[in-house]
């Protein structure tokens, strides 16, 4: 049996900030005790980390990453291998990523690949959402199989025709089918089918540069397709994750929505929350770097995801981490924005992002690790063994140095991607040690784990539903 | 140095749900352990308490009390004394009273009378609010004193003219004043102006039985006002706190206010959840005993605030426990419902009222907490010192069964009050054992506390804003 | 030259109530004059009617009807003789039917057809709209060609997938070509391709009774399509009449989205304000003489319907007339609800409805003028020349007697169909005389007019756009 | 019998726009006849005046205007003779003035001053509201006989405490009264309790400009009013008139309201449309021009009002014409905006500025005519005599010449004030010939008119309650 002591610290989880010591057995949480109990001061360890003067909290939980996604004839840059490591790097200690259904093959075979490219190789522990590209009748009997084996959340696109697009009656059925066997449709909320006029028609007229990508996947399509999704469920009875919300009118769905009792909730993503269209508009096709959909907006959407996410009308914050590199991928689409790879580097900014947004007076402390930690693993069924420090809880713990400062840069960060959508950007707050069930993968800024220590964690479902 | 150990129970907070043995010294909670961890099975205390399949809950905070208030020429029938041992028969642990202000006179003279009745009387924790009947240039100064000396908010009355009443100008300057002291300011919202007018139109009208009580004190008069308060606390750059929300209509106007973001709080009672004008409408002046302002509802309004309650646009219950015994006191009323003495029993009830909402499904086993203890606590300044379980709280702990049956009944209620506005109700769950910060005021269903155990605890200031 | 003389009676229109006489010389009104004003008293005229004690309106615009329409493998059983003539009994004096495009063929074929159906057939005159049933490059050209022609009203469905349904891209599309050259968009608004999924999953588990119908063509599917309908049209720059609005939450859409200004108009129909799904559940098979889509809802969506006419978030009452005999039509959906035609007849009935709705006080005597006259004129570039009795008008002019009672039948009625949907209802006010263009065609309750009289009619673009 | 004819304009009423000859018998409109139709070309006339190329249009009607109104201490500058002479110039033929009630004394007493006032002196005709200083028994008996009298609405104030103020108890019984007896009750919707802190407040830190009346006086205090006001409309079962509403927020709430179908009405000015907060803050205490209650906005605010009016959210403009000298009256409050007397001139400039709207984009030429003269008509139980032109209406007609240009000034009005609010604006439309019961008060811009031509007008309910 293996000791590890916390000494010293303020453990911060969305629920409390405690001054506690965190003794760890056994790679799990094993108790907490006030500074200077007589118990906590008896404890003793085979490590002992100080913490004081540090925050102690839950490793960061992203679930919305996409390692090694095949996208527009390249794939994401970063591997299962890589994209872990960097999000170690970052605090985070556990992702959901999405296999992938090949249309016209059974979820199985997707699965069964996805598997195939994690296993052995994360740095960190991993589940798995699943991508839904062709809802029939044999893929909606899988998802009853899927759930039972702890794949319970399922993503639909409105947008995307001929791609990943499910049509209304394709989403209301795998709807219905979620109702019945508990698990999550998340979904990427734009009115597909009206984008694509909309981009053919900017095309023809030639402006294809990447801020027209903007420009054409309208906020109105995005409000649109969030309120069409929540219909949808309120017909099949279900519960809806709408991922990457990025438009205030979205926001303002989703909260007509809470207010009236319907179990639907919203993530939005770092991206969203402090990048805008004036990055997409940067020169030299710069712009590109900052492609993604839903698109980044005008900065004046910004105040109300800072918003909702303070009124609990979102809940999460995920990444979307898609990366790209500039050079030979975003490329692909000079002269036609609409062939630009959709996706963001971000697994290994998330929470240095977040906590400067607590520095900034956007949200509090507490509600940082919710966002971050504890709220996408309840959303996901995999609280409380992640997302908090309580007894009993996998011991993903960062020791988190908020007074530290930083400068985001592709120069220094560990994702395999070319650029930073954060490029400069000094930041308060770092990571300096990162446990995983208990062993060191960060250890005060240097990378002491090893691909192969994540493991899969098969995943409950969505514990916000009573 | 005095130990207690709590072991084998579910730990169950506003945000987890823990296996986890309790360890207490010193009147404080010391540390958590996972059941059957080494370090907590090492544990040796001077008491041990075995919860196995019990719950370990915080013990209940109930924010809005009255113990002995004077009102209409007589007093609520609890003493501090009496009314504190049944709240901890209840499994409340802390109780928030009002101090009241004299009109004419000075806070400091209220506040140092409620300080004299509560001092050495009290079985559990106690803290005041303070109600502002003469909102004037001196005693708006000495909010500021009160603030610092741990009275933190401030109630005022939109009804009640001539009695607590104050008029807008009165509200706002008293809401700018807890603008820069950072008071909190409790509103009592109703159009008492208006409903003042009903209340002489039907008596005039011979309406004089208790159900015209209900329908002279008008949904629409108590939405109104609420949405009054709100804006007079937009003007003043204020927070606000709704107490006791009955209707529908103004947990809409929370609800609206809080989509905006502004920092504005609801409040709601076990009567409003559970009874209803039908209570009111019992013959033989039975109906007296539901009288209470605002006034018990038609039954539909009940969704809307278990709605409320599981949004969060509703974010407390307390009792606003005010007994008046039938007879001799409610009979006051008989020919007049104006006369009836306003106010109901229950702080013995709401912890138990509360989780037979859990097992009826309307809240979750942690919204429970979260609504009972751990709310009330953050929004008056009490919080972590109360209303959690964590390393360095007071060891207010209840064990609770949340399979033994009882039946609500004047018979066996310790309130000190002829009736119960719940007889005869059946409920699942009960208390049973409660400590006091470490000392056991509850065994087992009996009691083992004192008058003068319980302390005053200044508090701090509302912890939902930044 | 030929002129009538109408005297003594009350003058109603949209905008006043006039006790004048009324001079038409050669088909059109030539003068109004107050009773006994010397001048009225002077006129002399071929032929005098006496309007003492009753009202003399503009004949009615009926907006939206189906003579002949196929549909299902059969045709609606009114031609445009019948049809116009059944039109003329029931104070109607212009319709405007729908010229329909065959998927894969031009939108000319499909109005020429129309033309020539209509041709030298009918008793009052008559317009068309157009319902493009298939958005192509091609047949966008020709909606600019067709509003030249006085053409410029253009249906769409979100509705029937592989019939007329059109997607979000070609919905898009056409609204973006109305936008520039002043065509309106109607709509069919209901999300098809979801309620495709719930009949086939109806039909599967044994539910073909007509009911439902009305239970898969759920509430928040027309609301949700309406929503999505504003929303494409706010993308367009276009404006929006949504035909046949028979929900509550549809109404809602529709009012928030004329809150803010936008140039959006909704219709309702007869059936949904005076029948409901109570209808649709009479036993023996008669629930199919009320199909219809949107399919009737129940009782309680009445009185929001009510409220939108007078708040004017309904501006248009037209019937859908689209009768289909039950034997040997309805009855094809025996044991398949999704087999019976969609249709009510309705064309003789909507003037004597509405005026029913002034007896009952649901709207004002120039509010039924409005919805049924007026608006529709407005809406559709008729107006002042059919909707109103104006000097320069059309002649269309009917003289109603408000006090006479009538019980609606399939045995009185005109239409040619063998059932009323309101049978053996009794209602007050009966038409007693109408001319179109000056000309009688029911006089005193005599069918005196003749197929061919009526014209068809070019109109002009929507009057409510400024 | 004198016979007008009035040949060749366009007539544009509310409801339409028709080339049509006007012939006045007696005062009032005999007949209306379409240009060349046999029957009008027969026509003679004593006098006849040649409308070709110009509009014929109702007279105005000025439904708030203060002549001679006493208010801190002076009284406002126009008499009713010069008042209405203006007007008369204007294009305005029917004022609705008000009678204001003395503290202490009898409504009779104040309306036979107010009666004394205006006979034999106006050159318009006119009307009274009267205005409740003091709701009392006996003051509601009194509004019983007013009603029968022809005085069908009563302003309240929830401003001027002291002055005109009435608590929500005196406006609930007000309203129950006009609830039985027909009357609207018209309210200035402003928290003036609130607002009196906010200005002691401002003086006693030396803010003491006329913008600090702009600034104190808050939009959230004039939207909180009038959102109090429907609430007690509702609960009394009466409608509401909303006097001059400024803020966009108050035209939310009124909007609100009107969705439910509730009978709620508002009116708004052209200072608000064309003036700003700009205004008040010009130098040199020139601000002190545009101080009025509810006072100028900032220019955002004029968009929702437009919108509003578009919308039918607001049906009426009026003036609140309530003029004082800058000289001498306005200078009462230098180094005080609080003894600033309330009121600009703009009696005289309402069509005009009105139709400059019309040229501006902003409504239509029917729509006009409608929120200037029918509506107001409708509102104050005036109409069909006034507000349109109709046989059997009175002759109130105006000429106008569209095309005409002017530039409003001081140096050219002709109300008693020695300035204009909108001094040096140029606007396009101008009053050619008025005629008042069918005299020409203005003969092609000479004023033929006398004092006393004008008669007081007795007036029937509200026309917009059912």
């Amino acid at each position: 049996m293996t000791r590890t002591l916390i000494r010293g610290g303020l453990v911060v989880t969305a629920a409390d900030e405690t001054h506690a010591d965190v003794l760890i057995e056994d790679g799990r949480i094993a108790a907490l005790a006030a500074h200077g109990s007589a118990y906590g001061e008896s404890w003793t360890a085979d490590r002992t980390i100080d913490a004081t003067g540090k925050y102690v909290i839950p490793g960061g939980v992203d679930a919305h990453t996409h390692m090694e996604l095949p996208f527009g004839g390249t794939f994401a840059s970063d591997t299962f291998e890589t994209g872990t490591r960097a999000a170690a790097w970052g605090g985070t200690t556990t992702i959901v990523d999405f296999a992938v259904q090949t249309q016209g093959e059974a979820l199985r075979a997707g699965l069964d690949a996805w598997y195939a490219k994690a296993d052995a190789n994360c740095a960190i522990d991993y589940a798995f959402h699943m991508i839904v590209s062709d809802v029939t009748e044999a893929s909606l009997k899988e998802l009853d199989l899927l759930v039972a084996e702890g794949i319970t959340s399922f993503k639909l696109f409105m947008a995307y025709p001929g791609v990943f697009y499910s049509d209304d009656g394709q989403i209301l059925r795998a709807m219905q089918r979620s109702a019945g066997n508990g698990g999550l449709i998340m979904m990427h909320a734009e009115n597909g089918i009206a984008i694509d006029v909309l981009v053919q028609q900017a095309l023809a007229e030639g402006r294809t540069d990447p801020r027209h990508h903007g420009e054409v996947r309208k906020v109105l399509l995005e409000a649109e397709a969030t309120h069409r999704a929540i219909q949808l469920a309120r017909v099949a009875g279900a519960p809806l994750y709408v991922v990457h919300v990025s438009a205030e009118e979205a926001v303002a769905e989703l909260a007509r929505a809470r207010d009236q009792g319907l179990p639907v909730f919203g993530e939005t993503c770092p991206q969203y929350l402090f990048l805008s269209t004036d990055n997409l508009a940067e020169p030299d096709f710069e712009g590109a770097k900052y492609v993604c959909s839903t698109p980044l907006r005008p900065a004046e959407h910004q105040a109300a995801l800072w918003r909702g996410l303070r009124t609990d009308d979102l809940q999460v914050v995920s990444t979307d981490h898609c990366p790209f590199c500039f050079a030979g991928q975003k490329e692909l689409g000079r002269g036609d924005f609409s062939r630009i790879p959709n996706g963001l580097p971000g697994v290994e900014n998330r929470m240095d992002l977040l906590h400067q947004a607590v520095v900034d007076g956007h949200i509090s402390r507490r509600r940082w690790i919710e966002i971050a930690c504890a709220a996408p693993a309840r959303m996901f069924g995999l609280y409380p063994r992640k997302g908090t420090i309580a007894p009993g809880a996998d011991a993903d713990v960062v020791v988190y140095d908020p007074h530290a400062e930083q400068v985001l840069s592709a120069e220094t960060h560990h994702m395999n991607v070319d650029y930073s959508a954060y490029e400069g950007r000094r930041v308060t707050g770092r990571v300096e040690t990162v446990l995983s069930r208990g062993e060191p993968v960060i250890t005060e800024g240097e990378f002491t784990g090893r691909a192969g220590h994540g493991l899969y964690v098969p995943r409950g479902t969505c514990q916000y539903l009573n």
